[in-house]
């Protein structure tokens, strides 16, 4: 059974959606795309082989011969997306973030209850990728027994020219606070962000440290190092009482040469999450022709918002934060 | 643009090639199986989706609404399949070996090259490896260097119940033989076989250790361990003028447990391959909807076979044997 | 040039001490051991072939035929002994602690800068460690640019008997405290102590996680883990402005066995610290010879006990603590 | 109990063995040295502290002020050194090779018969090594099964000017013979040699792979590459019934810079056996202190350099030689 898939937004992210739908995904067909830049549109549905290219979201939202949406526009378009989505009753894979704010990510969870359908899901593709999986299954097996400590390690190569401080923790820390909710099966609920002086004060990039508390006792700590140069890198250690979990080193090949011994890193996170996008989809779009949903939901989407928003306040207060969550709605349970 | 697939042989591996054909590769349909037993290709169309169950395998091959064949029956109707297939003008995707003597795979080099049209794919799936062709990069950056020494491993938790000691040579070390000529990009010209007197007498998996070389000038050796009882481990090592280039270690995560520290072994090859075996699928399937051919040819088939032989002999007559090849014609230059 | 050494308190540090002195210290001679239990210190003489055994451990630091004193008795007996050899002016190396309060440790302090001249050397080995060494020379070509976050893990495999929780801080952390000092060639500045509730309340040796900053405005943290069950386990990265190094991995060895393939954790942290306890007292004694003094300092052991000091109350009022240092003396700088 | 050391040649080796002695092993005192070049003796008598230097290395071996002899001299001397030490009844420790070719080794096999007392240790110092201790005690714990294979690499940067293309099996490979011999406690009876005709015609250094059976009916193979160009590497997987052990990765640290990850090599062999040649002359002198004697006897000296001439034989004649050892007297056995 076909889903007929509509893109919305062909940047980087949204392009290597419409190549994945296309060449790895069978059961997606791609119905249309529509890009704020219609060249740069028409350009993606030629290579992808999508059938047409939209004049406008809204109208590619509702368009009848579409099936399924996925959201990949600039982040201060996806709430109102969304909700067009949940308007239209169709489902919808909305990259990260749900919203930029808890306030607009409540306005999708009400607009989504109200429907009383998960309809929505956002596009922490980590939950798919095959070490975080593994890691998971490692601990589920209740062999090291129960987790205590999460160390979390994610870095970059440089910051992109956009990039302002705050956002280490509102842009790429949320993918940290999201796997470590879905790793723990539990809500994050107190958040205190450390910065090391050393760093030069003039670098949006340079390193934050974050220590989190879990409803469950848990303690999670997370290194965000947006210009840490040497490499794309994204490292976890699951500690439990009774021994430890961590993701591999990278690479598939290990080189010696000059003198030294060693694997590659890539330079960016496409090559590292390149089996969790392809994996996510096949499950969003597997789930869609099954009448269910996988993944992050709108309140994991709001959770992660809600962590970023304490994280921010205490980065600017130099103190810990707790961080309130509204109910959550039956539909989440 | 679809390709409806039959499949010939449902076992193990040919359930395997279904399911990844129905789940991982766009473009395929899978539109009829053919099994010895009935009951298991119905289970099979059942579970992956496949449209019909055929009665008879020649009248699948010759099936018009049929585009192209995989074949995973046993290993003796490898040649006569891939010849009807060859005779139905419909691209096939043997399973390895193309046949089980080097004197049926001539008949199919012969039938196809008088077809003057490549059809034939040979299922030696670790070309698509992504570790492997990682390597191949490596070495074809030339910063390593010429290649000199190729070093292989090849162990199996242990040898199933029908096999036999020499086919540790004919149908574990074909898969050594196909990548080394690969990833050389060269054949093989002389072998010799040794096995160590101290593993037990009635063991058919006890290892085996053999030293080739390639018309290159390069040399090989392989080691392969059917009841290597430990875990399935494929390792290879390219060592090059300036430097080497190796596999990595398996596992995609690191366990700290019980006073060690390591990663996990998978039982059998599924899992180290499934990634090869998804990608050469897709890259079969893409080959055949573009009007081009991807993956090992009959030839390669052939060669492989043609190394076993010599191979069998080495290890009859204790000595160093060469390895002829016929002609190479035009259609595999 | 020979030295005589006196050894006070030989249990499992200072027999081992003995032992490394008698045969890995070429120019120390075992000249007399104290202990508190004498069939202790004579069994462990007759081992290691020291001379004599001593009756009172001030006899033996007075004794004119010892050159200098090794303190491995309890820890609230180093203040007083490591004065006596001030007052002896004999060369000491004092197991840490130098003395469990730091108000002890400034009395050493003062005894010290009073003679004006350097005697006190504190036990902190890993400072002669190959891997820590090494990670302080790379630091040190440059090549990874500034440090910035050191991250430190400590794990035994569980908590002796007479273990309660603020040893963590107190007495394991120490460690890492003096390391990170070294390592960064810097004073600790503020201390935060976090605990997993997750742990069972009755563990003392559940998890603790710090964090800390230097007066170079770098992050340090540091997870101790007294019951981590799986094995000893120190790890340490160094987070730098283009690149990290870390610790590596354990083991001399790597064995795949029963589906896994990875190294071996020592029971406990003699054998992962047998090359830091040789060369350190190896560097002692030539120091002594050559009359210039190595390793950690009466300072060293002073600041460490007073980072752990705050940490102990930042335990006991869950907040941050900031770390106060007297004056340092001019002996020190 | 002091032993004095006179030491013949000090050049890179001997000047080494001078270091470890006066440095690292305790009871040792170097008495004197001697070096053709007497410049170089007083250089390194003023370096180690050594008592004086001999104008004569028979004199020295004969001085009754001397109790043992360390004979680092070229190779062409060892055999009339070590058969001098034998006549002035001393202990001596003689770098490999015992001596160029088996005839010479079997004059110093007669003599020490004659003398019927083990005198003679020859410097196969990696029986000393951490990791290949580990591996035969891995073994020998028998949670591996039986030894079936031995997978040996032995890499340098690159070959001295004096290099012949035969020394890699004369020179280099004897420390794997002797390693085999010792892991694997038996002989080695057949050897075949194996170029890859790829490498450069007029490099010296280029690789040799060799073939070897041992008595007990294990396989043993050695690539030697002394060109390899990245790095000193010394690589073993001893392959068993069960499961495998492998040397472990070099490097005390792994680096994280420029897109890899990684651990270095050393430039040549110093560095990866300082452990070894410490603990080899530590046994050495203990062993004379305490009347027995330790590491690899004339015997094994023998019995590597008669695979190194079978070894040539094969290079020569590119077939598969026999070894044939004379009897082993009792004094070996």
């Amino acid at each position: 059974m076909s889903v007929r898939v509509g893109i919305i937004g062909v940047g980087v992210m949204g392009a290597d959606h419409a190549r994945v739908l296309a060449s790895q995904v069978p059961g997606a067909v791609l119905q249309a795309l529509y890009d704020a830049d219609p060249t740069r549109a028409k350009a993606v549905a030629d290579e992808t082989g999508a059938q047409s290219v939209a004049a406008d979201p809204l109208a590619l939202v509702r368009d009848p011969s579409i099936d399924a949406v996925l959201v990949a526009s600039p982040d201060a378009t996806h709430k109102d997306l969304t909700l067009a989505c949940l308007a239209a009753r169709k489902p919808v894979l909305c990259e990260k973030p749900l919203a930029p704010t808890t306030a607009e990510c409540r306005e999708v969870l009400a607009a989504e209850s109200k429907l009383g359908r998960r309809l929505v899901q956002v596009g922490y593709m980590r939950r798919f990728d095959p070490a975080y999986v593994d890691m998971k299954m490692t601990m589920l097996s209740g062999r090291l027994g129960a987790p205590l400590i999460f160390h979390c390690v994610h870095r970059n190569v440089s910051a992109p020219s956009w990039f302002d401080s705050r956002m280490a923790v509102s842009n790429s820390a949320v993918h940290e606070f999201d796997i470590a909710r879905w790793m723990l099966d539990t809500e994050l609920t107190d958040i205190q962000v450390f910065r090391p002086k050393a760093a030069r004060a003039d670098s949006p990039g340079a390193p934050v440290f974050l220590v989190l508390e879990t409803a469950c006792g848990q303690l999670v700590n997370v290194e965000i190092f947006i210009d840490a140069t040497y490499g794309y890198d994204v490292r976890g250690e699951l500690v439990c009482e009774k021994g430890t979990v961590s993701l591999g080193a990278p690479g598939r090949t290990e080189v010696s040469l000059d003198l030294a011994h060693g694997s590659a890193y890539p330079a960016d996170w496409r090559p590292r999450f390149a089996d969790a996008y392809r994996l996510q989809n096949q499950a969003w779009i597997a789930a869609i022709a099954g009448g269910a949903s996988a993944g992050a939901s709108a309140w994991d989407g709001y959770a992660a918002a809600a962590v970023a928003e304490a994280g921010l306040q205490s980065l600017a207060e130099n103190r810990s934060v707790s961080i309130s969550l509204v109910e959550k709605a039956t539909l989440y349970k």
